[in-house]
C-alpha cells in the first residue's frame, strides 16, 4: 500500500501564565489577538506529483465554488444536528464567531468567508484522495456516510460486477455445452446412411461436419472457463475482507477524533467558568480590598491557568489526530483508485479474450465445411450408376425371338 | 418419358400346306431345314448415340463371361423350377435340343453355344437399358425378381434417402433454435448491469452481441428450412404413384408374355400328336391300300397342317409381345435413368446451398464481435473515474487545524 510523505507540522506554542492572565481579562478578543497556527494537515510542504508526494503551493478554486461545497456541507450539518449544544458525530457542532475555521462532523475545515489557497493534491486527476473529504448526508434517513465509504461501496460493487461478469461466461459456456451435444448426437443420426456413392460420401461428411462443428464448440466453451471465467472469479479471492479492514482503521480514527473534539469542548467550557469566576472575584476586590480576597483572586488566577493548559493539550491532541486520519485518509484512497484501475484494466484484458476466442470459433467452423464442399464438387451421378450397375446388374444379354 | 425408335421388323413366312407336308413328314429336322427369323427385338437396325436411337451392328463380349452370365440364370431356373413340364412365370421351360435360343422365365434370349454378337445398346454408358434383362433369384427365397424391379427399388430408396436428408436438415434448424433462443435470452440477463463508464459500455455491448448472434442463428435456421428442407422434401411429391405405374405397366406385360409363351407350348404339344398321328396312318397305308384309308390320311393331314398354323400364330404373337416388353423395357429404364441424375443433381445443389448457408452464419458471426472489439478498445479507467468522482465526490476542501 502506498505512504505517503506528510510535512512536518508546526507544534502549537504552549500558553505562558502571564498570557493566561491576558487570557483571563481579555478573553472575548482572544480569537482575535493569538497568533493562529500556520500549517495544517490539509496544507502540507512536499509537492505530489507521484502518487505519494504532496505539492507545495496552496492552489486555489472559484471561491463560488467553494462557499457552494461548504454550503451544501452546512445544510447537511444543520439537518442532522438534532441538539446544537451536544458535540460528537453526527450532531456536530459550529463556532459561529468570526473564526477562520468550521467544524462539520468534528472534522474542522478552512471557514468559507476565511479560505485560505488550497491546490488539489493531484492537480487534473480527479483522484479519489481530493473529492471525499466531507461526510454525505443519506438520501432518506438523518444519519450521515463518510467520503471513505462512499469510495468503499464502489470498490465492493465493482467485485460484485466481475462476480457477475463471471456467472454471465458460465452461462456462455452452459449454452455452447448444450449446442455442442446437440450436434455431436445429429452428427450420429443414421439419418440416409444408405444413399451411396459419391453423393453418399458427400452425405456422410454433411454428418461429420457437424461433430467437427461440435468440436469446436466445446473448444470454445472449455477455453472460455479456463481463460475468461476462472479467472474473473479467482482475482481477489479476499478482496472483501481488505475492504473491511481498511473500513475499521479509517472509522477507527474517526471515532478517535470524535473523543479528542468532544474533550475540547468540555476543556472550552471549563476554561469560561474558571474565567467567569476570577472576573467575579477581581470586581470584589475593587470594592473592599481584603487580605483574604487577595488570595481568592490568586488562587482562581491559577486555576484559570491550568484549564488554560488543558485546553492546550485537548487541542493539541485533537490535530494530531486529525492529522494522522487525513494521512491515512490520502494513502488508503490512493491505493483504493489503483485496485480499481487494475481491476478496469483485468476486466478489460479478460473480455478480449472472450472476443478473441468467439473469433477464433467462427474461423474453426469455416473450416468445417470445407471438407463437405469438396466433396460436393466430386458428385457424379454417372460414376454413381456404374457402381450400381455394376453391383446390381442381371444380364446385359438382350432377348431374341422364338423360333417355331 | 423418352420414347424408342424401335426397328421395323421382319415378319415371319407363313406356314404353306406342302411345307406342312414336309412338317409333317421331316419335322426332326425341320428346325435345320428352316430359313431363321434375321432380326430380333435384341438385335436392332439404328445405332442408339442418344437415349432415343438403337445401334446397326452386334457387339459381341467374350463368350466366357457370357457363358457365365447365362449359365447363373440357368442354375437360378433349375432351382425355381419345381416341374418342368408346366410352363409358366416362375417354372420356366428349357428346350435342350441343339437351338439357337434359350427361354427363361418366359423370356427368349440367343443360345450360349451359338451366339450372335451383341452390341450394347449404350456402349460404355452403363446404362440401365442395357444391364436389367435377366431376372434375379432371390437370395433367401425360391422366387426371382425382374431386373427392372431392382431399379425401381433402388428409385424408391433414393426417394426414401432424399426425404431423410431433408428430416436430419429438419432437425439441424431445432437444434439453430434452440440456440438462438437461449442465446437471445442470456442476452437479456442483468448481471453485472451496473457497470458503469467505459467498461460499462463494453459489457452492455458484450450482451448485445449475444442477441445478434441470437439474429444470426435464427436466420440460418430459416433460411435452411425454406432453401433445403423444403425443397428437398416438396422435389416428387408423387414420386411414388408415378413408379407403381411403370411397375404395374412392365410387370402386366411380362405376365401377357407368359400367357403367349405357354399358348406356344400347348400349340407345340398339339402339333406333334397331330403329326404322330399322321406317320401312324401313313404306315397302315402301306399294308393294306384301301379307299376308307386314303380318307383318314387326308384328314390327319389336313389336321396336322391346321397345328402347323396354330403354332405359328402363336409364336408370332409370342414374339410381338417380346417386343413390346423390350421396347418398354428400354423407354423406360432410360426414363428412371434420367430421374436418378436429376435427383443426384437436385441433392447436390441443395447440400450446396446448406455449405453456403454455413459459411454466410459464420460469417454474419464475426461481424457481431466487432462493435464488442471497438467499445473495448476504447475502455479508460481514468475517465470512468472522473465520470464517477464527478457525480458522488463529497467535498475537496482538505481540513485543517483547530485554533484555540
Amino acid at each position: 500500500m502506498v505512504r505517503l510523505v506528510l510535512p512536518h507540522r508546526v507544534p502549537l506554542s504552549p500558553l505562558e501564565p502571564r498570557a493566561c492572565t491576558a487570557l483571563a481579562v481579555c478573553h472575548k478578543e482572544a480569537e482575535t489577538t493569538w497568533e493562529r497556527p500556520t500549517s495544517a494537515p490539509g496544507t502540507p510542504k512536499s509537492p505530489i506529483s507521484q502518487m505519494n508526494s504532496l505539492p507545495t503551493v496552496n492552489g486555489f478554486h472559484s471561491s463560488g465554488s467553494l462557499s457552494h461545497h461548504l454550503e451544501t456541507s452546512h445544510m447537511a450539518l444543520r439537518k442532522t444536528s438534532s441538539d446544537p449544544q451536544s458535540p460528537g458525530v453526527g450532531s456536530p457542532t459550529r463556532r459561529q464567531n468570526k473564526e477562520s475555521t468550521i467544524t462539520i462532523n468534528c472534522v474542522t475545515f478552512p471557514h468559507p468567508d476565511t479560505m485560505p489557497e488550497q491546490q488539489l493534491l493531484k492537480r487534473d486527476d480527479w483522484s479519489y484522495c481530493d473529492y471525499f473529504w466531507a461526510d454525505k448526508k443519506e438520501p432518506q434517513s438523518n444519519s450521515t456516510i463518510a467520503g471513505f465509504d462512499i469510495i468503499l461501496v464502489k470498490q465492493l460493487k465493482g467485485k460484485q460486477m466481475q462476480k457477475e461478469m463471471a456467472e454471465f461466461i458460465r452461462e456462455r459456456i452452459k449454452i455452447e455445452e448444450d449446442y455442442a451435444k446437440n450436434l455431436a448426437k445429429l452428427s450420429q443420426s443414421p439419418l440416409a446412411g444408405l444413399e451411396e456413392g459419391t453423393l453418399g460420401e458427400s452425405w456422410t461428411q454433411v454428418k461429420k461436419s457437424l461433430a467437427d462443428e461440435a468440436e469446436v464448440h466445446l473448444k470454445f466453451s472449455s477455453k472460455l472457463q479456463s481463460e475468461v471465467e476462472k479467472p474473473l472469479l479467482s482475482f481477489r479471492e479476499n478482496f472483501k475482507k481488505d475492504m473491511k479492514k481498511f473500513d475499521h482503521h479509517i472509522s477507527d480514527l474517526r471515532k478517535q477524533l470524535s473523543a479528542r473534539y468532544a474533550a475540547v469542548e468540555k476543556a472550552r467550557k471549563a476554561l469560561a467558568e474558571r474565567q467567569k469566576d476570577l472576573e467575579f472575584k477581581t470586581q470584589q476586590l475593587e470594592n473592599k480590598s481584603t487580605y483574604k480576597t487577595e488570595e481568592d483572586i490568586k488562587k482562581a488566577r491559577r486555576k484559570s491557568t491550568q484549564a488554560g493548559d488543558d485546553l492546550t493539550r485537548c487541542v493539541d491532541l485533537y490535530n494530531q489526530t486529525q492529522s494522522k486520519w487525513f494521512e491515512e485518509m490520502v494513502t488508503t484512497t490512493l491505493e483504493l483508485e489503483r485496485l480499481e484501475v487494475e481491476r478496469i484494466e483485468m476486466i478489460r484484458q479478460h473480455l478480449c479474450q472472450y472476443t478473441q476466442l468467439r473469433h477464433e470459433t467462427d474461423m474453426f467452423n469455416q473450416s468445417t465445411i470445407e471438407p463437405v464442399d469438396k466433396l460436393l464438387r466430386k458428385v457424379d451421378p454417372n460414376s454413381d450408376r456404374e457402381l450400381w450397375v455394376k453391383e446390381q446388374k442381371t444380364g446385359h444379354i438382350r432377348p431374341v425371338d422364338m423360333e417355331l
